[in-house]
């Protein structure tokens, strides 16, 4: 269950208006590395890991919920910038006095030039933030990535983290306002914790590479394949050992004539005989086994119930 | 702020797994209809009428939360629908051998056509919900309707929580469960609370007809064309008086007739006397003058800044 | 059958070109709250309607053909405000010298810097209008709310009709231009009217309230619960007795406590004597009857046609 | 202006309820290659072509109110073909009764099953049609094609209206319901005849290709890349003479060493010596001039208006 | 399998860096006609021709594979256009004191104008092309027609083709950097040599009119219906002989006393003697006999192979 | 430029035709973690990379072209699973003998029911794949993430081939044909590779975190907010040393009071004395002045050129 209070969880303030810094500011609102997608793409993974890992639903409903009340501090940021506009749109009454009085033509003007900035704050929503990124192109959900396996999800959380830290980053590029530049710190430092938490749930999962079950096979696992011709540059990623497997890399630099050699790949070799079909496979069993394990040892197969009530308070009592 | 806790708000529990409602359940979760389209409806109509209007503020608060916590229900609920899924995925080991021993070629079958209910439980999400509609597309901003004006908003909320009464209503036709019966049953009757709520809402800004600042012209507003020719109905909505603006209805029987007399609608008049164009004029200033000192008086124009803080301790002491 | 006639219903005209007036007011052309959102949800709710229901697909159909007369006006007007923009972009022949004798390369940089505006007007459409929002985001069918039940339908569009009606409120605030001010309180007034069509209708069928036949569960429909802490305000829609029905408020200022209590709500009870389980049972059982009798008795179960031809005209004989 | 008439244009009827085939038949409705998308697309394009090519516009309008009424005839075979989902929807009374009392559990089971064709005939829309493709995804104007030059659109529309064709022939291969298969042979012919209104209207703009105003630069107009290498093919499309312009093709069996001896393609030479860079400056000049004149004698500058009204009734008298 | 080489198809330039320019040309990045656009339409289709039509296979995939070539070249303008943002970006130290001395604040009002320019090239992708068009919507696979028929697919190409072109054409209007240009108007003939290839390769499959396989139902498909009322023209597509299938034009003046008189139509009747239910039911049969024919023989049934390997080689050695 | 060749990266075969698993398998064609998703983010992000880090950009291009060969296989995987289906739909002669002759009718009902497995290979592609997810949903350029720094783009890269490693994963389970399994494995692997390869070129960027430019502030990086009340628990994310930063976490238990006692955080302190303010700011500057440097230096302000020519010939001479 959620609880709201009042406060945010950090003081956001604006010295001024500033409707171009608002729309840009959407980015983190409704765009696709914003606080809403943080918060949805934890929140539904939460829901796999729940009951076989307690302690990292912990942590990912902790997170969520951050991110859940830091899209509260971006909408807030948005609505203080915008202070003044749904003011101005209910103000309809003896316009064209008004307007020939005190100059309005130009007024007007630079009032419709604003309002280009982002068209919606002016005729959609009446001065408030919209669910969109910067460019009016709503949120969707198609930015939540939960594929149900820990030593996945953590790994998308710790790229979505990265690229949510270097939108704040650029958007500190964008304005002057004291206030909101120590509001888009503090945001993207947390960002930054975040990275550090879920690398540090990954490493509690073990082995953790390759993520999932399925072992990788050694015949294609340390292949190079130079696709793009021209300027071709060797480096860790193409010469020397593979940084989690520790296979020597195999550069091949014609794809082309090795397809045909090998028949598609399909006659491809390993010279790892260490790595054997057999022991492959039982690797991939016993870890198999212990997953299955942790996951269907901690549900019930009928009568399923998701939350225990009273059980604090009883806790509560004894302490 | 937001804040969670470990209970669910209701207790929802399943009797045994079914994966083909909770594909049906989907609807609620990402749907255009369901709990995250309420939560972030409320959450982003909030932003504009929390200084202005800082009981309704309130009340949108406490149903966006609450809503939240529903689509956390709705997860928990599709999660324990899908028990299983998610541990039989990671079951990869000696496939080979638990297929010939077990007559695993038609488990397997069973299962492919288990997942076909929805690909995606199986291939992509692990079997934990997805942030799409039943049919799998995803939640979309363009669901969440906020147009900085409460008389507006309200209704908006009014026709939305219709809209997920109905749903659930209908779902309830697709489960036999009784636990997941009683869920279904709880959400749907918040609906129905809610509804009221945002009509009692609404009450209280007066004038609240038209929406909004400006009024209808008394030439157009009681007006009914019959564009659809061929068994024409005469009812109370083009027969008798207007439900708001109590005005009789004209039946324009030939609107191309209408039109091409009155040169395209210009020329029509108003039987109408006692709405002048300027009586009208006037409730616009009067109206508008109201409530541009509403919004505008609650905000400052300058180091402008959304919550306090201590300041409940302060008056806690007090008391 | 749909016809056409070359007039449109008002005699939309513009003073003067006015590109960026123009981008403004896509959002009524394709926009969410725009004519095309409303043709189509009409339009698509009244299919189910037709059979049960002939007087109200009647006025569907009425005021679905009405939106789509509007959407044209819409087009039509952005298509006058961006007169001269088509023709300039045929314009290549002899460019280079056009440009150094006329100080092309400011009038050029203008030119540039009003397809901003709209990059689409330069680029994409040619002048025309494109049938997206006035960010250039597509419309989409997930605009369009059709629930099957006039009772929920009906309120989605009174919802509907009061966001378009604030959408044309916000609109003239961005144009000095009487004819296209003229056009915009036409349409904006016509929204006025629509609304209380439906609400009129809506009121034909009784009871209306819960929205569909399943009635609400007293133990949850008059329960408030304050999820949103600090500054917490009572009002009509947490206090005193509900709208619709008629049931005390019954305020839960510690929801979390609550929960806890009752097992998850679960062991809620109502102090509400007179709406028995049985009661509201039967209450249902009547209501359901009613409703499937209505819809089944208008649908043969086969050989369906869905119009008589020549009918009509039989009876213009006989009158 | 748009006028309705109740009867549909085409006499639709179905023999039994079909939901399965109404699930498929959504491709023509909301889907990609439909209805919508036609009438959409020739109306949106009417738009720029209305003033200076009148003719033209009104066979746009035409077509396009065709569709509209095609679109309908769609809509109505879905609703008939879900006959019965509606009123069963509403059957919430004594459910548990009837489903003891007639095995209604294997009867739910059925009608889940059917549900599940498309589940938002069931949870959504209440039986009726929704606005999506066959999988449900909804209707988007990215859809529509319309770039404000004849000699594009009416090319684009020859292209929808073969799609719209081939849809149509598909779907007659998964329905044997002899009505059903009336209406889509209809619809499909329609198709056919469209295609060639379209055919014959783009000849009457001359000349007409390449598409718009500015000519094909002689150096790369005629040029064949061989850019997938093994199995290469020579058909008219790489041999012989081009198809519209008359040039020889000229085969570059290796581009890579052509875009290295030419400083990538920029020392490219045409042996064309009948098109020189001037003759192509002098064409485009004088078509550039014809449309542009063609175009904007058509409108006025300011004090744009779309429609004439009472014309046609002062014609009339004199008749 | 696809290879790349470092240097672009065509010599791309630009004489300075130009974001607004850059914008606009993200139509052809990532818009609906841009390059990505046509290599995933055409690479798309190719799948279901490689079998049994391997010259137009290898057509498509020649056109595809440039289409790519084109989209690095286009992307790689952008970046051009783009030089310096990204540096700009990554420049965050000392930003006070750069401000106070060098009249910061002016130099970030222009940077900011800039950025406003597209938001997402400053605080989304820094400095680099997005996949969207020039309004910043993301490139959708609803953009790619393919289905499954050459006659149908190489008129899809055609009408794609000549919208790419136009697009292009329009761009050329809004930039004077020659070098630029330059490249436009390379790509904008390739589109105009593209077209006629598609037109060459239509031209192989005979018949290929009606698309598909089924044929016109003589009834309906030389009819014209008047459904827009005014200013009616004829012309060549209603008045005469039909393009292709060479039909009198059958004009319908009153298209609802037609459709009353011939009950929905269905009682409709044809002139043509010559083509009978019976002539066109084997013009079908054979046609259809041979296109299956053609495209099963050319697919095993089972263990499906894709590609052979080692074949070039062999006859390599043979040459 | 781009080159292809007929034969496939892998040999591709299939066994028999599996319509059903071509739907699931089309998650990784057109769907968010799917081989388009991988070749166009990479592609992207290359634009960027080019002149700075060719290094780097030789590997991004290597693999997203590798990438790219990826999507044609699974395409031709599709292609070949749905062998048959193209031939049938063309099958329309003699419909009705065949039905009667051959127990059509339950030949009819199988194909229905098998083109529900995805309607629209039936009604739309032709038997082809569609550029969709597994449930249909179109590819769009949301997926795509490119934000301009390789320390956010190689994490990006990291995260996203996790998730492709699961689908493949996944998508074994749901298949028993060895050919298939093979050529899905063989796709598991690379993403396995290409992680590590996204890995080792992370490591080449020092410093490369936080990504980016700007430090964390030491206020706020090391604090874990306890947001979600009951069974919380501790772990190396909350308890500890922060896996980059090396700092100790501070767990806030009740970050309510924490929040009001410090002025809404705004107050915070640090105990961290060797981080100080100018410390970082120091930091950052010689940070900045460096990536600037790097930037900057590779690309030149006017008259910018993206490839050079003939340039591999002269070295080839050489050598």
């Amino acid at each position: 269950m959620f609880y709201h209070t009042k406060e945010l969880q950090f003081n956001a303030r604006v010295s001024k208006p500033d409707p171009r810094f608002a729309r840009l500011l959407l980015e983190q609102f409704g765009g696709g590395n914003g606080e809403l997608k943080a918060a949805m793409q934890y929140f539904v993974q939460a829901f796999t890991v729940k009951n076989p890992y307690p302690d990292q639903y912990d942590m990912l409903m902790d997170i969520a919920t951050e991110e859940f009340s830091h899209l509260e501090i971006v909408g807030a940021t948005i609505q203080m910038l915008l202070s003044g506009v749904n003011g101005e749109l209910k103000n309809v009454a003896e316009e064209d006095e008004i307007m020939s009085l005190l100059g309005g033509k130009a007024a007007k003007e630079g009032y419709i030039h604003e309002a280009m900035v982002n068209p919606q704050f002016g005729v959609l929503s009446g001065g408030g933030p919209t669910l969109t990124d910067s460019n009016g192109v709503p949120w969707t959900g198609a930015y939540v990535n939960a594929n149900g396996d820990p030593t996945v999800d953590l790994r998308s959380n710790m790229g979505a983290e990265s690229r949510a830290k270097i939108v704040y980053e650029y958007l500190l590029k964008f304005t002057d306002d004291p206030y909101v530049k120590e509001t888009l710190k503090f945001l993207m430092t947390r960002e930054v914790a975040h990275f550090q938490m879920f690398e540090a749930a990954l490493a509690t999962f073990q082995p953790n590479f390759p993520p999932g079950v399925r072992q990788a096979d050694p015949r294609y696992s340390n292949v190079y394949f130079n696709m793009s011709k021209g300027a071709e540059a060797r480096g860790p990623w193409n010469d020397g050992t593979s940084t989690q497997l520790g296979e020597p890399w195999k550069y091949v630099a014609d794809p082309q004539a090795q397809v045909e050699k090998t028949n598609g790949l399909v006659d491809s070799e390993t010279d790892d005989t260490t790595k054997t079909s057999q022991s492959l496979k039982e690797m991939e069993a016993d870890l198999s086994k212990k997953k299955v394990k942790e996951i269907n040892s901690a549900t019930p197969e009928k009568d399923i119930q998701w939350s225990e009530y009273g059980v604090k308070n009883k806790n509560d009592n004894k302490a």
